[in-house]
């Protein structure tokens, strides 16, 4: 216990104590994981005697096997020259991205859904990284390609791919949310499964060179504050980027997770705008023009902008905000035992640093701290677990992310509050779950 | 200048000062990254005035578009609905898994590597993680997978992976590198290209159960002191682990990289022995035993020992000690540009965390510190860069890791001179990449 009389917080690797400032947890009681441990919990349905089962020490000839060896133990599978690059078993072909048809009029124009209920740790695997294009996935030669970069530059200058490799290099984890992300539930729950309501959203090791040694290679005039970014996909996709963010912490991507950039991430060459909505991340990028306004194109006007309930928009609302879902349990992972759980989820923030996560399972009265896994890195996705016990009730679960800056994931009703509920873009509000006595999980929303 | 009138080393985000009880280097002089920066570098090939090139703002009309826009800014591409899984660029079909035919009798027990030389970062992507199998690929259904854990235990148990998952998981990064890597090289250059030489490792994000929290549901009884762990393929694999590694870091996993394990790297559960050999990774792990002597299996006796002069064997040689290699240059990356070059590699350790990488382009005449990039973690991959000036004359370039035990990794002469040149395990000696005038990279040995 502790000196509060309270039950201690668990002291996983990741727990930390709570900075005063923060919001103080009423913490209901955690779960007593060694009685689990002990093994209470897989009496049900985990307990044999030893020896009735697998193969044995002396079972090195096919003919002693017991009959119940699985045929994958007996028959030579294939060798190392059957999959140069390599692909998921055959028993997951259902962990795919996924679009929704009906979202919009053309697949060209459109987003597909990273599987968050099917994966673990932090890094999003390649194939499974969501998409959002708007003219369809460019098809670029990286030997034929360009990126040019003028404007209120001393020396305009135009870049191969070999060009740009001579320069220094860095890898940061960083993750990419589109500013659509949660978009469809602004006005009620809509959507059942974590993929859609939070699958816009994935997060990779990128490595390229820093934006900030390209401007000062092509120096960078005075007076010159906005940068106006462009795709070679046959959208042209275009945005304004402030001068101050260019030199901060943005690169000029060419790997992600070691290999090149896929395709429909913007192969050969993406721009990488840590912590801001993923439609700055412009793909297949060709152009970087240097100047002291910004351009105003339509994807920062038009699009990409929140109509408040006054009529009035708010724009250039770049950053992402503190932001956290649990993606175990969600409707596509039911509750399957009473008693203890290990709960999992995603936290992150595009401010900095994911400082603490809180989970309820009341619906919100009641909060206690989830154990982060480290590494613990800025503006990149943090994975946090929650050991509790389910009595077999209607369960309300909940997860709220606290950023290093101290911002605190607010709920969905404080967010329409000031925004109303015109908006598609920047929700991010606390996500809640339903837990039914049968074990399925429901998008629901408080009132 | 620093204090002792040397060139100052590069300042990047991971460089750290040296501490004093390692190897002094004797600094040549760093390159003037600012010199190049300020634009000498690419006037060769690179300078254009603005708008010779790509599109413009006003180029949103295709009928607009001056005449030398590529296609892939013409026509609309593949929508989200292309690709549920993703995979690689057409472009970069070369980067891929290779094995070398005339190495073993079958593809089912062999090798193949991971292409080193292509990959950027410390995050190996799934589908090129290098694989060696002993009986082809186990073709396992994960629904009728299980895990028997007996022997010395007070109560043996049996689990489903729905078991598994009941428990408390973790996440972490973990380099995997096979005793075998670099093992044709231990009587000189064999093989050209680091793939070759250096591609029997890979790095993942592995999650799972650990190993100790399954011992300690079962109970371990007194004086039990070895585990035995057996894989569910042909080839029944199996080895004898010690209970102090198995209490230490050891996982149970069933995911890398955030999806499920891949097939070829044991799908559904492998076992994570950080630091040690990959052959103890036993892959389709299907059994547990405890016992109180190690088992002397084949893989730990006839094979994976080092036969030493006197015709003695050194065994149970688990933990990879520390190694580096360049991957840029290499054989297959030839230096292009005579001046400013940025080289790159990877270093590792399997006793803890790389503390410091030193890289020589004299064949170890002088040795500068390389760049660090972070996050450093312990028994993971780390990247590392180093800038240098090429005048265009023959250079032998090299690397040496130092870890955080204080431990620099041997030339290989030095390893020779204890171990003889009969074993093809656990090379980690100093590798040498000659660059020729024409900017060619071949494997030596330095006599």
């Amino acid at each position: 216990m502790s000196r509060s009389g309270k039950p201690d917080r668990p002291t996983g690797p990741g727990a930390k104590a709570a900075p005063a400032a923060l919001p103080e947890n009423e913490t209901h009681a955690a779960p007593d994981r060694r009685a689990f441990l002990r093994g209470g919990a897989l009496a049900a349905g985990g307990l044999v005697a030893a020896g009735a089962g697998l193969a044995t020490r002396a079972a090195a000839d096919p003919a002693n096997l017991p009959p119940n060896v699985p045929d994958w133990s007996k028959v030579l599978g294939p060798g190392v020259d059957a999959t140069p690059y390599g692909k998921p078993s055959e028993y997951e072909k259902t962990v795919i991205r996924r679009s929704v048809e009906w979202l919009t009029a053309t697949p060209e124009s459109s987003v597909n859904f990273t599987p968050l209920y099917a994966l673990d740790g932090f890094v999003t695997p390649n194939g499974l990284c969501f998409e959002r294009h708007h003219g369809g996935v460019a098809d670029v030669n990286p030997d034929d390609h360009r990126l040019m970069l003028h404007g209120m530059v001393e020396k305009p200058l135009l870049f191969t791919m070999d060009d740009l490799k001579r320069f220094p290099r860095e890898s940061r984890f960083f993750f990419l949310e589109c500013a659509a992300n949660g978009g469809m539930e602004w006005r009620g729950s809509q959507l059942n499964g974590v993929q859609y309501t939070h699958g816009m959203v994935h997060c990779v090791q990128w490595t390229g060179v820093t934006l900030k040694t390209l401007l000062e290679e092509a120096g960078v005039k005075s007076g010159a504050k906005w940068l106006h970014v462009e795709g070679a996909d046959s959208a042209g996709m275009n945005r304004s980027l402030p001068m101050e963010k260019a030199l901060d912490d943005c690169l000029i991507a060419w790997s992600q997770n070691g290999e090149r950039l896929r395709p429909e991430q913007g192969y050969p060459l993406r721009l990488v705008v840590p912590g801001y909505e993923g439609n700055m991340w412009v793909k297949w990028l060709r152009r970087i023009e240097v100047g002291d306004m910004p351009w105003h194109a339509r994807e920062e006007t038009s699009k990409y902008t929140d109509l408040l309930a006054n009529g009035k928009a708010r724009y250039f609302t770049w950053e992402m905000e503190a932001k956290s879902v649990l993606t175990n349990p969600c409707p596509e992972v039911p509750v399957k035992h009473k008693g203890f759980n290990v709960a999992s989820g995603l936290a992150w923030s595009g401010r900095g640093t994911i400082r603490r996560v809180d989970v309820s399972v009341d619906g919100g009265k009641n909060w206690r701290e989830a154990r982060l896994e480290g590494p613990v890195l800025p503006k990149c996705l943090t994975r946090f677990y929650f050991e509790w016990d389910w009595d077999g009730k209607p369960a309300l679960l909940q997860s709220r992310a606290i950023d290093d800056t101290g911002y605190v994931q607010p709920e969905i009703s404080a967010l329409q509050k000031v925004r109303g509920v015109n908006s598609v873009y920047h929700n991010n509000g606390i996500q809640t779950w339903l837990v039914n006595p049968t074990g399925e999980v429901e998008n629901v929303r408080l009132a």
